[in-house]
């Protein structure tokens, strides 16, 4: 049996995806910016994929500006708008938490003379809505927090960002890093009170190299790249049109948000029960998490051997970002996580493919697991 | 018919390369940092498709980096080289006739202070080895130059930088734009001497989304992006894998580089001299040109409406770069070409895939076009 369990890190593409890619490569492959019939229909393709994230952030088409992916979407949110705010303040407001591609641009921005505060999350990953007011001043120029952690599925109070911004009389930009929430919580950019936001393809079953921020209309940031005209010159490059093309393909494949909320909600009640009858693992996200994402702890075995065990058996599962690879999780680090449960995370990311009898299968490889993977060698002498 | 004459704006992906994108979304779709079996077979394809770039590139895959494509290329070949340099020295050298993605890289660095020598052009689009060895100083720390320029097709002196920049005693880095060339003219990063070497993926039929930046092994340099562990942090964020497999896929299949060079040589001769020979065009390129690119002059027609014409009879072209789409080139603006040719130039760019009887339908059809259209209103009373 083969077991997918590692959707935070990419997911599968879905066959519509497939075919929208495929499409892009033999009947429509043309470059955008030609004024010929085949970039015509270039262009076209390009603006209904455009179209197809739009509706989906909801949002106007023209706030959507498509990126290689998460990381540059989040890396032109953060420089581009820091430089974009420079001579109306210096400070910058962050968590402790966020992807790399924030977290190591905000350390950038810090070590060239901004002022960044990164806030420190609760034992559950979550950051106090009153450390965010007391955070936000009115010399803060840019609020960057996701909404979904990446490790622990902590659903972030973003939403509050504004009021906090509002009360201050800051001018700080808002950015929200929606990569792991995009397609599976309910949200739009004035829910979230959002100025910029980051979405990412191979998330939702679209081809990895594609990603958009969303920056508001009326929102001006500095590019992170210079050339043509692409993108209304934010981000010049020609199209990555198959993979923009699977993105939009993506985003119109996927369910309602809320019906598929509900299923894989029941879906990760029955792996938390499982789990705590069996007594094998303790759950290091907090019941109130995005269900598609559930950190975990399996005391006893070290994480690499118990991934390589499973991964032999047919279940894919990591133990923190994919990004980080091997190294010890920043996040389960600074949630403050007891060292025997720090040496052994392990994340099961669902995507709207998983199933019920693929849990019981885990579940069963996992006691399995326990059982002839030696011990973890205390420290003590 | 159907011709398509604008392979350097971009080009069809070979059915070598659509089955590799789309194996790599349906097979082996797997992040390639991720450390289960799906992630290890992602890895494996990345590497394989890293070594196929290297070994057209005629270097080790280790000096490979994969990026978002030319554009992204270019861009950190010149922030991060000027960045990394910038205590040795602030002087930068190139020429005016860069793709935007150099050339207003190097403006950006002259706002932030950096002196960014442009070397003018000669007719044809040349600069001569005597202005590259005077503009390189003691104190330059970068010099960048295209190998073939991109709308003319001009081979530019590249190989002589490493010289003068040895007699200079600078130590200065060395970056080309090979975007036009790679794969249709014999080069290594030996062969050119250069630090730095960027490519493209969809200029070889590959797809858009992906490129390459050949960094000599031991040159350092700063990254544009912030984030994972990704292309050892020089390029963070999850790899772009479809279009990574098709860029791997179109570097293999790539034919042999002489010879297909000397049948698109005979192919260009062909289209010079019916041109001349029918009188209707004037060539605006040298004639030691690269054969793939004929920049020539309709005196009479304006580019657009002759694009239009010959676009609704199947045939693309186009009038420069796609990248400045619908502006006046500033390529042929430097070169100092005469008003009535500057209004329209058109250009040819071949691939292999290109035939002599296309050559003879498009001859044919610019006839008529010079016939059916309106001349330019001539601006004397």
């Amino acid at each position: 049996m083969k077991v997918y369990f590692d959707n935070s890190a990419t997911t599968a593409p879905c066959p519509e995806v497939v075919q929208a890619v495929s499409e892009a490569m033999t009947v429509n492959w043309g470059n955008p910016s030609s004024l010929h019939y085949s970039g015509n229909s270039a262009n076209a393709l390009l603006e209904s994929s455009r179209k197809a994230v739009a509706d989906r952030l909801g949002c106007d088409p023209g706030e959507v500006y498509f990126t290689s992916g998460g990381t540059e979407s989040n890396n032109t949110a953060l420089f581009g708008a820091a430089y974009q705010m420079r001579r109306q303040g210096s400070r910058i407001v962050t968590t402790s938490i966020e992807h790399p591609s924030v977290y190591e641009a905000a350390r950038r921005l810090s070590a060239e003379g901004f002022d960044v505060i990164m806030l420190k999350p609760d034992a559950y990953g979550n950051i106090s809505k009153e450390a965010l007011f007391e955070a936000i001043t009115p010399d803060t120029v840019l609020v960057s927090m996701m909404f979904v952690n990446n490790e622990l599925g902590t659903i972030l109070p973003v939403q509050s960002i504004r009021t906090a911004v509002k009360r201050a009389k800051s001018p700080a930009l808002i950015h929200c890093d929606a990569v792991q929430a995009f397609g599976k919580l309910p949200f739009t950019p004035a829910s979230l009170g959002a100025d910029l936001i980051s979405v990412s393809s191979h998330k939702i079953h679209g081809p990895k190299g594609s990603g958009a921020l969303y920056i508001r209309s009326k929102v001006k940031i500095k590019p992170l790249h210079y050339g043509g005209e692409q993108e209304k010159q934010l981000r010049p490059g020609t199209e990555a049109m198959p993979a923009i093309a699977g993105f939009g393909a993506a985003a119109k494949a996927l369910p309602d948000t809320k019906q598929e909320l509900e299923r894989v909600t029941k879906l990760r009640d029955y792996l938390v029960k499982c789990l705590e009858d069996t007594g094998i693992a303790v759950i290091n996200s907090p019941a109130d998490a995005l269900p598609y994402i559930t950190g975990i702890s399996v005391p006893g075995i070290k994480s690499e051997p118990l991934l390589n065990y499973l991964s032999e058996r047919g279940i894919c599962i990591s133990s923190g970002s994919a990004c980080s690879k091997g190294k010890k999780s920043r996040v389960l680090t600074e949630i403050g996580l007891a060292p025997d449960r720090l040496e052994s995370p392990v994340r099961i990311s669902f995507s709207r493919y998983n199933t019920k009898e693929e849990v019981d299968y885990f579940i069963q490889t996992l006691i399995s697991a326990k059982r002839d993977i030696m011990p973890v060698k205390t420290e003590k002498k």
